[in-house]
């Protein structure tokens, strides 16, 4: 399989780093690290995420979506392996020129989104910078059962805790030219579903860099692949499907873009879909069925009476490769193909 | 007494943001936040702490220090609480145009302060940004006691870890002209003292942000004053010493700089103090004896025959008030004499 960039610049990051003995996870094969606080049974799920490129490329040019965001990415990751949230770090570097009411809007958003995923903001820390930049913390606590993106083998079923391709719709909207009117995005991390899927999945993954870049890291840690059997309409959400369409876009290339709707992607055992459906739906949660896991690598759909498919890797190791320019990078999705699958 | 222009900053901030109910520190009265999980006896404390105006300043010019300061920051918080360390988060804002050399040794500026301070790397994230940006987190725990920058009263004793003025030294080294040779500069947080340290203390600080602001934020949370009795040669590191003699200044100008030297300022109730130093003699660590806490506020010292003092809120608010410049800075400073006390 294809070496994916981001995974290569971590490994070389990480190398010689002291590890934690206490730690479940090793470094990709979660959302959040797992580590058991020594001499109690408790494990603890943290997790911390930056917000630059999304400020500085614009994407988040709404200070109140910047800040909402800033939570948002870090509850994901939580709700990623099913944790209770236990609360929130923030750590914010604010230019001294950004005016007075747009760092009180960003103060709103983060608030905002503090309250709408029950994360309680226990501390954090505020430097001077020439661009803005947000660090958030989360954390969380496991209890009986959790997730990672390791675990799942061909026979299990695939979910998505929502609708996709939301994010890519939105950074269509916002960053091209070309693109239609605007697209609303203030997604609310999984939490509550998160806790019903760890009691029942076998792995688990977040949108947060989008569907394909989560199907391709599945991939490469469980060497399986996945064929979606749901047609493309009924798993894509409604404004991504508009996008695509007033744009002339192929509906797929809404699952491609870096930038996710933070939902979960997650696989239960065929023998207990049942079991796991109806305890979702006790608590008023409607998850999409999306497939299989099939031992054969690569993401395939059907699309009327062919099996289609892309290089995963490939499209995730894109943005990267055209210096993570929007414009160039949707010109080579352009020049990507889906191909006819033997299946 | 004076408003402080950072905690004036930080009340803005958090203002309508969501508290935990399981948090057993308020705002400001704590280096690391101190949050029990709920359903167990464990006490979480955490901290987040990021670098960016040490890093465009040219303070930390050299990766490997700004590597190893994002660490130590955040394992001094912990040190200050009294904490066992658990583990680390950082979260890197690198420049794309960063040389491989300088990238490397800034990963082994963390990896070798994660390793010093016994602070396993958990996980993290990357970002490009334009400039160098480093946001650790450090997660500990605290067992049966533990200190908060609260709870001191007049009758206790002052201590400090170690020799104060070497964060102040090293920044006037490294940022003014007139200054002379470099001043190594790469501390090591306190965290065993700090566990021996909680047994006893009733408030603690670190001096993150020079011995003068430490002082200044005991005295506003706690209503008292402090009196050193200790002659300011022997708690002055002696590369403090040699940095004021050479360049002309005062001796105690070196606990006046916003940069510190991430040594612990502790208070100890008199009947304790032969029991304290006994336990910190047991693990071969001799923390120095600075003086008395008494009822009346501010901050003063003995020279000669005379008690001279200076308003600690004032110098706090010094940097602030010159723009961040380290030149104005030192000239405000110098414009600042102390007064006679009558104690």
């Amino acid at each position: 399989m294809n070496t994916v960039t981001e995974r290569a610049l971590i490994a070389r990051l990480v190398a010689g780093m002291p590890r934690s003995s206490h730690q479940l996870n090793r470094v990709h094969e979660s959302d959040a690290e797992l580590v058991k606080i020594p001499g109690t049974d408790t494990i603890l799920a943290v997790t911390t995420d930056g917000i630059a490129e999304e400020i500085t490329t614009g994407l988040y040019g709404n200070p109140y979506l910047a800040g909402w965001m800033s939570v948002t990415v870090n509850a994901s990751d939580l709700a990623a392996v099913g944790a209770e949230p236990l609360g929130l770090l923030m750590s914010e570097a604010i230019p001294p020129d950004m005016n007075e009411e747009a760092v009180m809007r960003l103060q709103a958003g983060i608030g905002d989104a503090a309250k709408a995923h029950r994360l309680p903001v226990l501390g954090g820390d505020t430097n001077a910078s020439p661009t803005l930049h947000l660090t958030g913390t989360a954390i969380g606590v496991v209890r009986d059962r959790w997730a990672t993106r390791r675990g799942t083998r061909p026979g299990d079923r695939v979910f998505a805790s929502g609708p996709l391709g939301l994010g890519s719709a939105f950074a269509f909207a916002r960053l091209m030219s070309t693109s239609p009117a605007g697209v609303a995005y203030q997604p609310v991390a999984r939490l509550p579903e998160g806790q019903v899927m760890a009691r029942w999945a076998t792995a688990c993954i977040d949108t947060s860099d989008g569907a394909i870049a989560a199907f391709d890291e599945l991939f490469q840690l469980n060497e399986i692949g996945i064929l979606v059997h749901r047609p493309l309409e009924e798993l894509l959400h409604p404004a991504a499907l508009e996008t695509a369409r007033v744009a002339g876009l192929p509906p797929w290339m809404m699952l491609a873009g870096p930038h996710g709707e933070f939902e979960l992607l997650f696989t239960v055992p065929r023998v207990h879909c049942e079991a796991f459906t109806a305890d979702a739906a006790a608590s008023g949660w409607d998850p999409i069925m999306l497939g299989d896991v099939v031992p054969q690598a690569g993401l395939a759909w059907r699309e009327e009476d062919d099996w289609l498919e892309v290089d995963t890797t490939r499209i995730r190791n894109l943005f990267t490769a055209v210096g993570g320019d929007p414009q160039r990078y949707l010109e080579a999705l352009l020049c990507t193909a889906p191909e006819p699958a033997s299946r």
